[in-house]
C-alpha cells in the first residue's frame, strides 16, 4: 500500500462542491470514480479541505492509498487520461503513510477575482465576480492591513459554521489591480467557512464608502457577522495553494 | 417597423454554432426565442456571418425588424434581462431600414488564442487552444507578413466551402505574446470558411519548423489546401468586431 499526494486544479463550475454527497455531482466522487477506472480499487481520497459549489482550485492537495504498481512519476499522466477536462493533476508523489493533506497543512493561500467592467462578462461569468461600480482601491488596501495578523475572525465566518475555534492568523492580505480585475491574494494558517468571501464583501463595502477602513478593527473585535459585509458569490474564489513544512 | 442593429458578445461553448438548424441549440435560435419573449413578435435576425460550434464573439453584429415601441436606448437592457448569461448585448441602435449586417460589412477582425503552457488548462479549455510545445515566435511573425495583402486564399479555405470568389484582402495579421497566450489578431475585408483557423495552424507549423516562413508565398500561390497547416480547434477563435463605414 502506497500513499500518494497529488496537487490538482479544477474548474468548480459544474460541481456541487468538493465533498462527496448522495445524489450530487461532486469533485470527490468524480475523482474517486476515475481512480476506480484506473486502478480497479475503491479509493477514498482525503483533501486539504472542502471547496463550495462553484469555487475553483489552482492547487488543491489530495492524498489516498493505493495498491497499484503505477510508478510515482506516472500517476499524473495516468489519472489525467481518465479525468474529465475540468479536473487536472498537476503533480503526484509518494509520501509517508501518515501524511494527511488537511491536518498537516500549515498554510493556505486563496485568490478572489472581482471583475471591474462589464466587458467580456460572458467569458468570466463563472470565473470572477462582476462588480462594475466605482470602488476606492486605496481605502480597500488600507482595510486589508487590519485583516492581517492573529485574530478571532467570528465576524467573518458564516453563522452556521461549526469550527472549534475562530482564531486564525492571516499572514498576508493584499489587493491589487490585475488587468480588468481586482485580485485579492490572502494567505493564512487556516480559514473559517466563507471567510475569504466575507472579507472580500467587506472590502467592497469599504471601497463603496459604506464602511471605513479603520472600522475593520472594531468589526473584528465585535465578533458580529452583521457588522461585516456581504458574502460575495463563489465563482470568484480560487484555492491557490496549500503549504506543508 | 424599426430596424435595430445590435453588437453582441457570446460564449460559443454551449451552442452548435450561430445559424439556426433543426434540433440544435444555436445562438440564432436562442436570441430569436428571447426576442419573442420580450416583444411577442416572431423575429428573424440577420448576422454579419455565422460562427462555428465553439467559436466565440466579442463583437458580433446582428440586425432585425421590430414593431415594438421599446426606445432605442432601452433595447440592450431589455433584451439582456431575457438572454442567458452566455449571450450579452453590448450596444443597440436604430438604423436605416436597408441596413444589412453581412452585405454592408467592410471589415472583420478576429482573434485566435494559443495557450503556451499547461498551467490553468482547466480554466482555458473552452477559450484557447493549448499548444505547450516550443514555437519560434519570430519565424511565425515573419510568416504573418506573407498573409497580409490581396490574395487568392484557396489554400487557406476548407475544401467543402462554397464561396463565389476566394480573393480576400487581409489588412493586418499580427501575432504577439499576451501573458500565457500567443494572440493572433487579423483583420480583413472578409474571411473564407475556416480561414483564420487554417492560417493559425499554418503559423504553428512555421513555429515548429515544418514550414519555412518564406514558403507562405508559394503556398498561397499553389491554391492547395494540402500545403497549408492543419485547421486548429474552434475554441481559440473570437470574432472581435465588424466594421461598417
Amino acid at each position: 500500500m502506497t500513499r500518494i499526494k497529488m496537487t490538482i486544479e479544477y474548474d468548480g463550475t459544474n460541481y456541487h462542491g468538493f465533498q462527496r454527497q448522495a445524489n450530487a455531482h461532486t469533485l470527490q466522487a468524480e475523482i474517486e470514480r476515475r481512480l476506480f477506472e484506473l486502478t480497479g480499487e475503491k479509493i477514498s481520497i482525503m483533501a486539504s479541505g472542502r471547496t463550495d459549489s462553484g469555487v475553483h482550485a489552482k492547487g488543491q492537495v489530495i492524498a489516498f492509498d493505493s495498491q497499484s504498481r503505477i510508478p510515482s512519476d506516472r500517476w499524473s499522466m495516468a489519472l489525467n487520461s481518465f479525468l474529465p477536462q475540468d479536473i487536472r493533476v498537476l503533480d503526484a508523489k509518494e509520501v509517508e503513510p501518515d501524511f494527511h493533506p488537511q491536518f498537516q497543512a500549515k498554510r493556505k493561500r486563496y485568490q478572489y477575482l472581482i471583475q471591474r467592467s462589464r466587458e467580456n462578462t460572458v467569458f468570466y461569468r463563472n470565473y470572477a465576480y462582476c462588480y462594475p461600480y466605482p470602488l476606492d482601491l486605496k481605502k480597500m488596501q488600507q482595510a486589508c492591513t487590519y485583516i492581517e495578523g492573529y485574530h478571532d475572525f467570528t465576524a467573518f465566518c458564516a453563522r452556521n459554521a461549526t469550527s472549534k475555534t475562530f482564531d486564525r492568523t492571516v499572514y498576508s492580505c493584499k489587493l491589487a489591480e490585475d488587468g480588468p480585475f481586482l485580485c485579492l491574494d490572502i494567505e493564512g494558517n487556516g480559514f473559517l467557512y466563507n471567510m475569504v468571501r466575507i472579507i472580500t464583501g467587506t472590502l467592497i463595502h469599504v471601497g463603496l464608502g459604506k464602511i471605513e477602513a479603520a472600522d475593520l478593527a472594531e468589526i473584528i473585535k465585535s465578533k458580529k457577522r452583521s457588522l461585516a459585509g456581504p458574502t460575495v458569490p463563489p465563482q470568484g474564489l480560487y484555492l491557490l495553494s496549500v503549504i506543508y513544512e
